[in-house]
């Protein structure tokens, strides 16, 4: 006997119901009243079908969830807040094993069935951090599969020995080479874009680079992006995130880099941040380029808010990008879903026969209607196997 | 024996453990162990003590809640939204009395106590909408106070017909006198501001003005709106709603509104919208200006969104003006409890000895973790009874 399961009634992506039969972890068939004999069987009670939701971009190291609370009086600036988190690490004792497992079950409760992680290295903590999330990577493979960034959030550059953290870290296992703003926080972008490419050739890696740069700042730093992209051929191995200055009125400004981005097959990473400019989505994928999105930091000691619910950052991609209609609003699912799939370079990723079986299903007339009500998820997939039921996940956190 | 309650173990806006007494619908004490022989008892369970949600701005009459879900298609512009929505209200029979009933019942789940609701006024419709939420407003009055706004959704002047509809509004018993664009929609804005300050006057009513209009148009609204406060003795009497030209980067044309909307105790809504310029909130409350916050339409045919929950419109008020510590996003709770109440006027709110018991009683360490966090609430007092618990009401809608 393979390992199988049965899913009764339901509505892959909001059509007619349907049963999915699932062997091996993949889904092996689709359509109505499926005859399985002897295979267990669930019954999802007319809800949706969905493909697993993608975590394209968060912090799985830092987040407070499951602390005590501890009101947030951190500083005005970037570099502040920087200052303050790094401090705090060893203050309050942010474990990277013990939070990344919360976020992970978290996570995994509303859903999500793939998350890349940024992970935080930098000379006063090492490969805490990266050591942190790879072990609850390693010990909850059965529920969710992480891609691990390595992430100089303190800069690169301007704190020296931070680079060689970089390398042991890529040599470690981190899947992915991360940057952080080169002008405004590393203050010599051509140092550290040089530096991080370089990287990322030396150990055959991809790169996401955090891009937080305001208006022709941001433009500058996305044309010496572009310029490295070109030389080493590194087309569709680059994802920008934020991307703040994509989101600047001037379309005199905007439009060539959104035609550089995508002949460059470089992907943007957006949060639906409401209170900066945003990278406008519809536009993006107008041009045929790939687009996720993520939680960012979900109760850290930058902020409050988030609750690791990709349902919940459809509604925030929506409302920040004034999708009203729901072929609009089925654009920011896409977004949460195939689009990090495609960021991600998922292999079998999606609802269709063949495909990898991570799934969910959630009560919603459509998806829209899903994305806007979010109720507990029903189950969640992961592998072939329920991993979460009614929003609770079967793995506990410690 | 008097009508009385004694609330046991909850923390007042997160302070120490207390109880709360209330007799006759009033806040009679509030301190430890308070000795109650024979008085009703309900036990909080150290969860924080609110004072009751202001849902200060909404549509209680054409949401779509609980209706088939109906994907929306509708045009991009202001207009075609407004004239899809007069259209379908007959064809999918968006009753105002049931829907807004239905809304209510929603609301006071999520612990709001108190509603301003903007309804409809055209030649179309009439006073279908009006009568509805009056009928909803006399059926419901034992769990939620409702403020009723005339409102023109679909122009004044530009629909002969109106006005008189209005005045007739105003007859029937609503409280305030709504306004709509007067540049973009009505396209006569002297016309249009004259009418409905002279309906205010007419029946001694405060007025509560949609304002869309961005940049120097909005601000060009807004000085015909000062001119007519100042000369009409209105002071204190003109709430302006949506004021997305307060967003405007150009501070020296915001300053100077700023310090006139002060100067004339004008109130502003903000519903912390993320794909528009919005209110500068911090900056409005330290000019002393009266804020409040609303859900804005919900699940209607504008858009999919929206849940009636002012704890998660705290949330987004926050996201929108980039409150991350916790005393910036108490000012956003500030603005969806005690900011209602300025711009409502509601007499005796508060969560005071001698204020009406209108309280919310929900899990949480702090204010800004309850806002994050969002759980159902586990009780709801309106005129000192029970009437939710756990996230459902005691009373139910058609």
């Amino acid at each position: 006997m393979t390992d199988a399961l049965l899913i009764r009634n339901v509505r892959p992506s909001g059509g007619d119901l349907a049963d999915i039969l699932i062997r091996d972890g993949r889904i092996a068939a689709i359509g109505p009243s499926l005859a399985a004999p002897g295979i267990p069987t669930e019954d999802g009670g007319g809800a949706l079908a969905l493909p697993g939701l993608v975590e394209a971009h968060t912090h799985l190291d830092k987040s407070l969830w499951g602390m005590a609370w501890r009101p947030n009086d951190s500083g005005p600036r970037l570099i502040d807040k920087i200052d303050n988190e790094r401090r705090l690490k060893r203050e309050i004792n942010i474990d990277p094993a013990r939070q990344s497992a919360r976020q992970v079950v978290l996570s995994v409760s509303h859903g999500s069935t793939h998350i890349r992680s940024h992970v935080d290295v930098d000379t006063d903590h090492g490969l805490w951090g990266i050591e942190g999330v790879m072990e609850t990577r390693a010990a909850y493979a059965d529920i969710v599969d992480i891609d691990i960034v390595a992430f100089p959030q303190s800069g690169l550059l301007r704190r020296p020995g931070t680079l060689d953290l970089m390398d042991r870290a890529m040599k470690a296992g981190a899947d992915v080479v991360g940057g952080l703003d080169p002008c405004a926080i590393d203050r010599d972008p051509k140092g550290h874009l040089d530096a991080i490419f370089a990287l990322a050739e030396k150990y055959g890696k991809p790169l996401d680079i955090h891009l937080h740069e305001p208006g022709e700042m941001g433009a500058f730093s996305f044309d010496l992006i572009f310029e490295r992209t070109r030389a080493l051929g590194m087309e569709g191995q680059v994802v920008v995130s934020h991307a703040f200055c994509l989101g600047t009125p001037d379309r005199d400004l905007v439009d060539p880099m959104i035609e550089q981005i995508a002949a460059l097959d470089i992907g943007i990473m957006t949060t639906g941040p409401a209170s900066r400019p945003a990278p406008p989505v519809k536009r993006l994928l107008d041009a045929g380029i790939r687009v996720c999105s993520g939680s960012d930091g979900i109760r850290d000691t930058w902020g409050p808010y988030g609750n690791a619910d990709m349902l919940e950052r459809v509604m925030l991609v929506g409302l920040r990008n004034n999708f009203r209609r729901d072929d609009e609003v089925e654009l920011a699912f896409h977004v949460c879903t195939q689009g990090g799939a495609d960021i991600m370079r998922l292999e079998g990723y999606g609802l269709n026969v063949g495909a990898k079986a991570d799934l969910v299903i959630v009560a919603g007339e459509t998806i829209t209607h899903a994305a806007v009500a979010r109720p507990p998820r029903r189950m969640v997939i992961k592998h072939g196997r329920v991993v979460a039921r009614d929003g609770v996940c079967s793995r506990i956190a410690p």
